[in-house]
């Protein structure tokens, strides 16, 4: 009979292959969450007065992230937790991914903020993409989403008077996305979810950094937390799905391989960052690598074609 | 009808997807000799002057990295080409890669020297491993089968007076190995085939650098190169395999993906390099990132186990 690495107990419910530990539930879910306090700490990503927005989408991941993060923030009284969710009017999916966001945040006693495309932008992200406008433009769903629901996400948090926004990303996320910049040689985009203050920008931060995405799965549903289990109907379309898919295999085979690549990354990486802080863009005064931000061109083309009304 | 992107003949036979050119035969063998010979400029990877040994296997990577070679160092006639092709002891498969291999070198009237892993090691691959004292080590063949190789080519070079190993990696190759080594984490071994020069070691060049694995079976297609065509059978097993699949599936996807990699790696790893080169292999004098280099730690392992006769 296997028994639980750390404790012993007979009831092993998790077998954390990269280490070979086998866990007990009540183990499972305190390594879980002291590997996410022991990230925060160790990448300086939240101090004790913070105001934290948690981007919350109504998955499993981010939910569980707002989990996670109240029980740790209960122990520091004078930071505070908000959870931000947009909606981009994803049909026939996102509404009800915003219902369990709310619902799930009320549950747990935490204010929600709600901010949707067609109130911040005028449109539906379906909408848009529907357009021929837009279709002329070879842009996939997944980008213009992106980039529109970040500067969103920015929008509700500053409205909150967030210090700081923390995603849900986790160690296969940030990986992909490295692995993503790397296949596009796009080096402007390097340094995902490390807490760096700019000006006129809320800093980033993922505590699930170095938790596998196959962990976080499995906390939330120990921690029994309603999510929405159906994919973004656009997903498919996105260049990250094959590196997604690539990496999930690779590390199955290969156990080990997201944490060495990631340590790779952050060992060269770093150097690279330096000069992306200087811009800012002309038009929202955000970081930007360009003299408008992607996000400003994208809002700029589309609320000026067809679908807010005629060419102006 | 579909004409020649550059002198417009109506006889396309490839078409660039990165750059969407479609090309005549002539055109095609132009500009991929072309190349060939900005590559090797770019980098500064051959003299005048070098005694060049090309690393042959007998595939038509390096068979038509001999031929083309062979043709740009006609109009060099200070340099000198030697083929070196490595006996592994691979079973049902080297044997008549060494054949095409050394049939070839006689064809183009180049000096050919092959060296077996019996002769200089007193094993064959195979021999290895089938011990049980190598699976104990719980290696992949081509992780030994690499590391030796490289060994046995050096020993050629050297026995040659070769001043430069070339050899046939492709971009895909490299874009490859720059992934596994951040999948391993191991950042010891990043820059590949680019001429650096340290003592007691001949600098590694590869001027299929900028080159589509997809292009060079062309060229050696047109240029109706004899090579074998079967892969070894021990590739599968290899842990680059999987990354191979994934990178070419990407790049058939996103054309130019590759390149777009090859620009990133260049852009973020030179920093890295420098600590590496300071070490000698205590055995053998070549650069080691370790007191002994790895091929010597495998070959003392495996000389002293059964394969040679008892521990001694």
């Amino acid at each position: 009979m296997q028994l639980c690495s750390r404790c012993g107990g007979d009831r092993v419910v998790y077998h954390r292959v990269y280490s070979n530990e086998r866990l007990c539930r009540a183990c499972f879910i305190e390594t879980f969450e002291r590997r996410v306090v022991r990230t925060i700490g160790r990448y300086n990503m939240l101090r004790r007065d913070d105001r934290i927005a948690v981007a919350v989408s109504g998955g499993k991941d981010s939910l569980a992230l707002l989990h996670v993060l109240w029980k740790i923030e209960k122990r520091f009284p004078e930071a505070r937790l908000f959870a931000v969710t947009v909606d981009e009017g994803i049909e026939d999916y996102r509404e009800e991914a915003v219902r369990y966001a709310v619902e799930y945040a009320n549950k747990l006693g935490v204010d929600v903020y709600v901010v949707s495309f067609r109130q911040l932008y005028g449109f539906d992200l379906q909408e848009v993409m529907e357009t021929s406008e837009y279709r002329g433009l070879g842009l996939q769903a997944c980008s213009v989403c992106g980039v529109l629901r970040r500067k969103a996400i920015n929008y509700a948090a500053k409205q909150l008077g967030a210090t700081v926004i923390a995603t849900a990303h986790t160690l296969d996320d940030i990986v992909q996305t490295y692995f993503m910049n790397i296949l596009r040689g796009d080096l402007k985009r390097v340094e995902i979810g490390l807490r760096r203050e700019e000006d006129g920008a809320i800093p980033r931060v993922t505590p699930f950094r170095l938790t596998p995405e196959r962990e976080v799965v499995f906390y939330a549903y120990l921690m029994k937390i309603p999510f929405q289990a159906s994919v973004c109907p656009n997903a498919s379309q996105a260049m990250r799905d094959p590196i997604r898919k690539f990496l999930m295999e690779y590390d199955e085979k290969y156990p080990g391989s997201l944490y060495a690549a990631l340590k790779s990354f952050e060992k060269i990486l770093p150097a690279q960052d330096k000069e992306f802080t200087q811009r800012r863009c002309r038009v929202c005064g955000e970081p930007s690598s360009k003299e408008i931000c992607r996000g400003c061109e994208l809002l700029t083309f589309i609320q000026r074609g067809a679908v807010c009304g005629g060419m102006s």
